[in-house]
């Protein structure tokens, strides 16, 4: 029979503060008592029968660890998601081929069940290579930006359109800006601040800009949006990202400047009035289906607690979506192989799923969580890997308020395991294709690795296999199957 | 006047203890005691200076990282000391640039002293590219390896040499298989294990292959020796680094093979008889004239306890030694400029030192320590980073018996001032260019960096600046000058 996590866990450490108490009693108590001895002997049992788990899950996880380094497989399944496959644009060809050759990997797995979850995706092109282009300046002359329309933009059609350019810092600068806006570019320059040691947290306060920079200007008539790159480095590289046209809003064009240009135009601005071309043959088509990728092994004993690992098979087109999230990914797929290949039985449901269409819409994982709440189901947990596939500190985890503190508390009880590989637990969000089965009153985690490098290579070219590093990917699996193993075994109750 | 870190300490926690008590007393002895009032308020004064300290630490703390993350240097002359001079082996043209050039950066930084302490060096040269070759194999014919030689490796003579290769795992190994290796090559072959956690573990475990293992052939006549290289990688790049010939052994010639050329070597010779044929033209010249470059902020109330923060100049000649340890040399040198700029007064004197011939003969370091141990001086602390440019976690602490343990202790007062910035300090070896200032009974730290990617690079061609992050090398550069700031607003004792 099994025991609840929190018994034995209050049993061990009850029995640990008793245990030199008893060990001295139980001298006297032999001669005086035998009902003592007999509470003393099964007390020694307990203390033993908890030492042993505690042992027990140790030596599981280092087995984790020590499999995952050493016949681990994500590295393999991520050189050929980017390298063969390349870029995963929702409604791609590429996008297709990611839905298959995931599926065949999770077939070649054994898994009890794979299975397609049809969704209906926009379909988004960026054309042909974008323009930007600071023309007749008088310090400079005409200058080529290194420039990537945003995803979702619309275009400037085929002749493209020149206008002077206002630069702002905030949105709010655009409403207090207002009329002046019209027939005006807009330069969205508030750069990611550098001091943020969470690189994650710089992007939250800049995001803002790239999200709803186009919508919020075109409210007052401005032709066109150039925005920042959203990086802390000062480089030629350009970071596409969602832009999205709120309701009502005049859908305008919609590009990122590189951080270089964007400090070269800001420059010129302050002495000159700045007249730019710019020029996007993105478009909008119709809705493609496409679908996520789902796999499980089933529980032994309680198949309707769901554990869910996933990552979003879509990246942007640029580049290949290595970090964002090819990593993410294969960490999920990792958990599954590293689950057969030590022959561990799951009590609970492991569930791997592929979300599609995470960059430029959510709709993968608006389509799972919608169905999952309709089927009444219960993810106990879900783990989703979406910042990259660096060296894993541990994992944020969040979840309704009903019941997050109690959970939360539960698992902060196996620290003990996990701190030896450097990883730990703090509050914040999980990941956004989870986000929707919070109701289900479950605990919602993210894999927090190391994020200083992150930022360099977010939606651009350069987010490639070959700045993914093996081991440190690795790890990052083998953290998530860590915590997959517990919270199987120990529920969070 | 300054109080002493420890008194400080102990009044804020007491104070701390006592604030609650204290406070509802006051009310009852206004009334019943003037004297109890005057106690009170003076117990408050303390609460609220210690307090009032720590807050401004944590103050200025946030600000050497702030000021490091937006105006460090590092990163630049990372880029000179690897870009425009490159590599920089003791003895080479490059190194006597890069004395040169790291004398200038102090210079220009208003340092109150900087010198060059002369020392004689090792002039090891390469020579021509190195041959590997298998011959005649049944199996594949003849391959080319790809292979470094070992740094002081004696060359084959110009015809190079042909032999039967013998495969060994550890060096105990050889002296079992003993005359056996009369007339051979013997190839050393144990690998890293990539199932620890901390890279430099499994380097300290396989490295001895590659420091002895030519010495221990020759005993028996070995003709040359084929080193696996120190990676947890199985790719096609050699990486160097130093044998050493002892006392009264035949030199013959050592080189490095990829790790792929050791799997192939390894599985033929499970199939048929090997020989190989080695060429390499290294030979050690005589000693030259070099020098470590010093600077210093001289102390305004305890000049004579010195604060040593340190990397090693020299570098193997391929690659640019940008890990190792150019990043090292700008962590030391970005601690003086940090000071510099923020205009902080060290009441201790802050001591910058770039060692030179650590790679191949410690002779900087050993130079250093003799000397500054004969001055008498006093190192209440010194810190060496010679692990690479990466996300910082903390530093490493070792130190005299003596004094360790107190000392420690005390430094472990500050983790919460640290912990904030993913910083820890955990007990292990510190550098090898300051290991003899322990003498001196000064605490020595080792920076300690995510160890994930350093063997990736270490001794080899891709040691470049390109593998090297700026936030990351910013990181480390402030965690050093953090603990720099606290070890001389608080000493050791």
């Amino acid at each position: 029979m099994p025991f609840s996590a929190l018994w034995e866990l209050t049993v061990f450490r009850l029995a640990k503060r008793l245990k030199a108490v008893i060990f001295d009693q139980l001298l006297f108590d032999t001669i005086m008592m035998k009902k003592t001895l007999l509470l003393g002997l099964l007390s020694c049992a307990f203390v033993f029968f908890a030492q042993a788990q505690a042992d027990q899950d140790a030596f599981y996880i280092r087995k984790i660890y020590d499999n995952t380094l050493t016949n681990g497989q994500c590295h393999n399944w991520l050189q050929y998601l980017t390298r063969e496959i390349g870029g995963r644009l929702a409604g791609s060809p590429q996008a297709a081929a990611a839905v298959e050759y995931t599926r065949q990997v999770m077939e070649e797995m054994n898994l009890d069940t794979v299975w397609l979850q049809p969704v209906m995706v926009p379909h988004w092109e960026r054309g042909e290579p974008e323009q930007v282009r600071i023309v007749n300046s008088l310090k400079v002359g005409t200058v080529e930006l290194n420039a990537l329309a945003l995803g979702n933009s619309v275009g400037t059609g085929p002749m493209g359109r020149t206008a002077e350019v206002v630069e702002v810092k905030t949105l709010e600068a655009v409403d207090s800006l207002g009329e002046q806006l019209r027939g005006k570019i807009v330069f969205f320059n508030d750069p990611m601040d550098p001091t943020e040691l969470n690189t994650f947290a710089a992007y939250g306060k800049a995001a803002g800009q790239r999200v709803y920079g186009a919508s919020r200007a075109s409210q007052y008539g401005a032709v066109g949006a150039l925005v920042r790159s959203l990086t802390t480095r000062i480089d030629d590289i350009p970071h596409t990202g969602v832009t999205v046209y709120q309701d009502g809003a005049t859908p305008i064009p919609a590009i990122a400047i590189s951080t270089k240009a964007a400090e070269l135009l800001s420059r010129l601005l302050q002495e000159e009035p700045v007249q730019v071309f710019i020029r996007n043959t993105s478009r909008m088509l119709p809705d493609k289906l496409s679908y996520n990728v789902i796999g499980e092994i089933r529980g032994s004993e309680k198949p309707e607690d769901l554990i869910l690992v996933g990552g979003h098979l879509d990246s942007w087109d640029v580049g290949t979506g290595a970090h964002d999230d090819g990593s993410g990914c294969v960490h999920a797929l990792e958990v599954m192989h590293q689950i057969k290949q030590l022959g561990y039985e799951p009590k609970r449901t492991i569930r791997c799923v592929m979300f599609m269409n995470e960059e430029n819409g959510l709709r993968g994982g608006r389509a799972y969580w919608e169905w999952s709440n309709e089927e009444s189901e219960y993810h106990l947990a879900a783990i989703e890997s979406d910042r990259g596939g660096f060296s894993p500190r541990g994992f944020t985890a969040d979840g309704h308020e009903d019941i997050f503190n109690k959970k939360f508390k539960r698992v902060l009880d196996w620290l003990p395991l996990l701190e030896p590989y450097d990883l730990s637990f703090e509050k914040g969000g999980s990941g956004a294709d989870i986000s929707g089965l919070r109701s289900q009153k479950g605990l919602l985690f993210g894999l927090k690795p190391d994020s200083q490098r992150y930022f360099d290579y977010h939606h651009t070219p350069i987010d490639a296999p070959d700045v993914v590093n093996k081991r440190e990917l690795e790890l990052g699996a083998a953290a998530m199957t860590s915590l997959v193993y517990l919270l199987d075994k120990y529920g969070t109750e």
